[in-house]
């Protein structure tokens, strides 16, 4: 199988003929209006522009510069990089692409591009929808060939793991030996765990432990100043926390080649239930109460109608909550039988009951739950294919106090309608909690709208930067977990506090004296 | 009530005669030989430096010089510091001290200490027990008065508090409303919510969620370059977190001065358990099991038979795991019945049986939990008791993987003992975990023992030099809840990396650029 240039995933796996058909007549039907689906360019009728920087001599063997290793690091995935690709523009293609296979040649190549003043972007899977890893002709460290479990600590139920291990690589490690990382955000085949670990990456668990950082014990980061090592421990109190620093640092400071990570037991026990609330707002206070209660489940999504239709077949206008609970150690039949009687006094039915089951593939792929959990998994697909039908898609998330969230959803719903009905003359936008807490949810919107081809990325654009504003302005994070990249600087720069920034930027110097670590993302140098 | 000015907590709740007598003779028992109780000098005998600041006239009225102020102002409450105020050492007394009420106060004071080259220690309960909060001649800025619990969001479940509230201020507010922080360190009555924050304090909650870290929503800090304030957030993936670089500054980057915290529903449904288990090892194994089964009790403190028999009057040699799960939510039946079955897997027995109540007030404060909570509470005034016999008392703590944990036991019990004979003749050092991770326990160890009057301090500080050592080279980290301070400095200079502490530095630099707070703390200049 191939990855493709342009788009998700693997070449093969792309939706097929008659999936595009269906989907097609689907959004034809939606729009009122007749879409043509295009073709992707060849590659070799792409152009590509001069590389900046050569590979030096003693480092060739690790790089390639060919067409479609360039091609393919390009850009990261979101909306706007697959459109440019899609239309053939590669104009920010990387100068050349290195593979190291270990730290010394991680070193070498940081050497080499502050002696050249070359910038160096590092690259895990690619999955950034924040432009991320987009940086004309920069040196892309792809990271993906230093991909091994190196260590399993039993006792401690910790694993040592190099960071260019995409998800299934290290699962396919971690489970011969019996254990999971458990961490499944979307991107999870084509994602890493550096890429995780720079991003804050949001993944499986819905309450409690929600992004990577929780699982750290200790990071290795090699900086262009020396290799920075935190010790291995299960807490601490000894000052600042040094993992913190690098965690969401998204490439600036250094680059993350190894990390100790607190694994999991697989787990057996499972209950899961697909709740039905006859508003989004009645299901919120569900999520709140579950999320307030402390009974932690592993899955708490809420979905809008609109998602509950699209995702989950879910016909009658319920909003839907899908909630797992799951162990490795114990029946968790008490966490939600508590769980469906917060659901039961705000407004809750459970058409399909509960699912309890002590196998760990099955549960979470049966009946609304399993619907929406495979039509997660091929969203990105679908939203290549939606690209060719000119059809604008855009994705993004935050998270707000509970407070401040129906307002924040009113307005952001609002703003984004408004923006749609003057670009597009009209669209949809939708709304899911990726994630709970106990003084928030993380709300997750997705939007489809008509596009112009040829306009798509001016149409989106301001979309983007009108759905942006509303989010800051009602007292959301610009981001929960899909980081901040060079697509998201205009709100994070008003978020994030200017003196922090001063202490980041004072930070990246004793790390990145030349200033060769992707530039441009999170702070200007 | 008035607080001791050389030792913990109010005057009047130190000790009683027939304590102090009861203890004495316990004492002399232990260690064979007759111990003579001094007492402390009057306070008007003890010389006190010339302060080497006067405060600014107009600020005047914020400050306080005399002698009862500087005195209660000179240490924190470590075993070091309580021996050398009670032996009339007051020589790194502050200059003078100031009660800012308001954070405008705060920047005036920082101000003026930048322009007059004065050095500026945060001052929260002075409970710290490293060193944190003693420079001669600097200007101690007590944060007491500004103690409000200024604003309750109940839909979220959190409240904004000013950083100088003590613990029980801040509870009596909190509870007005139905809410607890519930965050419980051993120095609660005498430790403010900034302290805490300063420090990552290790509170109430053994498992998951531990430190005050995991309760920050936002944090707003005053610095010398200007007001820092985090957005107000249940989660957020937008680069490096802001709140955690102020956690655990112990006062060099800025002053605290409020915080929106996440609060809890007072408790209602409890269970408790004193599992005895035949060694400290079963017990451990029990811990572990429990901890990594993801039950989250809110009490898991493992005491080995020495802590057992002192604290909870456990006599036939049992280590004793006090077991205490709670919500206001459900009854946590469920959760103790599992946790009770890996304890009895491991080989624990439970004699009480397990304790289940619906009254908040109710559970923790009886049988040998409740023994074992009162002992932990006093034992600040029983150290200072001992103070007066010269017996030598010291605890240090931190937490390590559980692959390493039976080798650093092992080898810090030894290197002690060892220390112990050679430097008093001999003692005892006995060991607790405070807090359970799934990857490793934070093991707290206390000692005891006799040292000759006027020698305590060189004595102390053998013990002290050997058993940090000892953590350290067994892979420990040199405080889990106690913070750095300055006392712990040597060690943590080697645990943690290098060239975090030049970025550390250079963020202090933008915070503080004419470094007058806390200088020495943390890294040097």
């Amino acid at each position: 199988m191939r990855r493709s240039w342009w788009g998700w995933g693997w070449e093969e796996h792309a939706l097929t003929p008659q999936q595009r058909d269906k989907l097609g007549a689907a959004v034809t039907g939606r729009l009122g209006a007749e879409v043509v689906a295009r073709r992707p360019p060849a590659l070799d009728a792409v152009p590509l522009p001069p590389p900046r920087f050569s590979p030096p001599p003693a480092l060739a063997d690790l790089c390639a510069d060919d067409a479609y290793t360039r091609a393919s690091h390009t850009y990261g995935k979101s909306y706007r990089d697959v459109v440019r690709a899609f239309s053939g523009d590669l104009s920010p293609a990387p100068s050349f692409v290195a593979f190291p296979a270990n730290e010394a040649e991680v070193a070498a190549l940081l050497d080499w591009c502050a002696s050249a003043g070359a910038p160096a972007v590092p690259f895990g899977g690619g999955s950034s929808v924040v432009g991320g890893v987009e940086l004309e002709g920069a040196v892309c460290i792809d990271l993906t060939r230093m991909d091994r479990v190196l260590e399993v600590d039993r006792a401690s139920r910790a694993a040592r793991i190099e960071a260019g291990a995409l998800g299934p690589v290290l699962e396919d490690q971690l489970r011969a030996e019996g254990y999971t990382l458990r961490h499944y955000p979307q991107s999870f085949e084509f994602s890493t765990l550096g890429g995780w670990l720079a991003t804050r990456s949001g993944g499986h668990y819905a309450t409690n432990q929600t992004h990577i950082d929780d699982f750290v014990e200790s990071m290795r980061v090699v900086t262009p100043a020396g290799v920075v090592e935190s010790r291995r421990l299960p807490g601490s109190g000894a000052g600042p926390s040094p993992d913190r620093l690098f965690l969401g640092s998204e490439g600036i400071l250094g680059v993350i080649t190894e990390a100790w990570m607190r694994v999991q037991d697989r787990p057996v026990f499972k209950a899961s239930a697909a709740v039905h609330f006859r508003t989004f707002d009645a299901g919120a206070t569900a999520a709140r109460a579950i999320a307030q209660a402390a009974l932690f489940p592993a899955n708490c999504r809420l979905l809008d109608p609109g998602e509950a239709l699209i995702a989950a077949g879910v016909d009658d206008g319920s909003a839907l909550l899908v909630l797992g609970f799951e162990s490795a150690d114990h029946p968790v039949d008490a966490w939600m039988a508590r769980a469906v009687e917060l659901c039961q006094e705000a407004g809750g039915a459970l058409p399909e009951g509960v699912r309890i089951s002590t196998d760990a593939g099955a549960g979470a792929r049966d009946g609304a739950a399993g619907e929406w959990r495979n039509s997660f998994l091929r969203a990105p697909y679908t939203r290549d294919a939606l690209v060719a039908m000119s059809v604008i898609v855009e994705t993004f998330e935050t998270a707000t106090t509970w407070d401040r969230f129906p307002a924040l959803h009113a307005s952001v719903v609002d703003t984004v309608n408004q923006a749609l009905k003057d670009v597009c003359g009209g669209g949809w936008i939708t709304c899911r909690f990726t994630h709970v807490y106990p003084d928030g949810p993380a709300p997750y919107f997705s939007v489809f709208a008509p596009g112009r081809p040829g306009s798509e990325l001016a149409m989106w654009a301001e979309i983007k930067a009108a759905a942006s504003e509303a989010l800051l302005a009602a007292g959301g994070t610009i981001t929960h977990h899909h980081a901040v990249g060079r697509d998201h600087r205009p709100w994070y720069d008003r978020q994030r506090p200017d003196l922090f920034a001063g202490a980041l930027r004072a930070a990246k110097r004793t790390f990145d004296p030349a200033g060769v670590l992707n530039p441009g993302v999170l702070i200007d140098p």
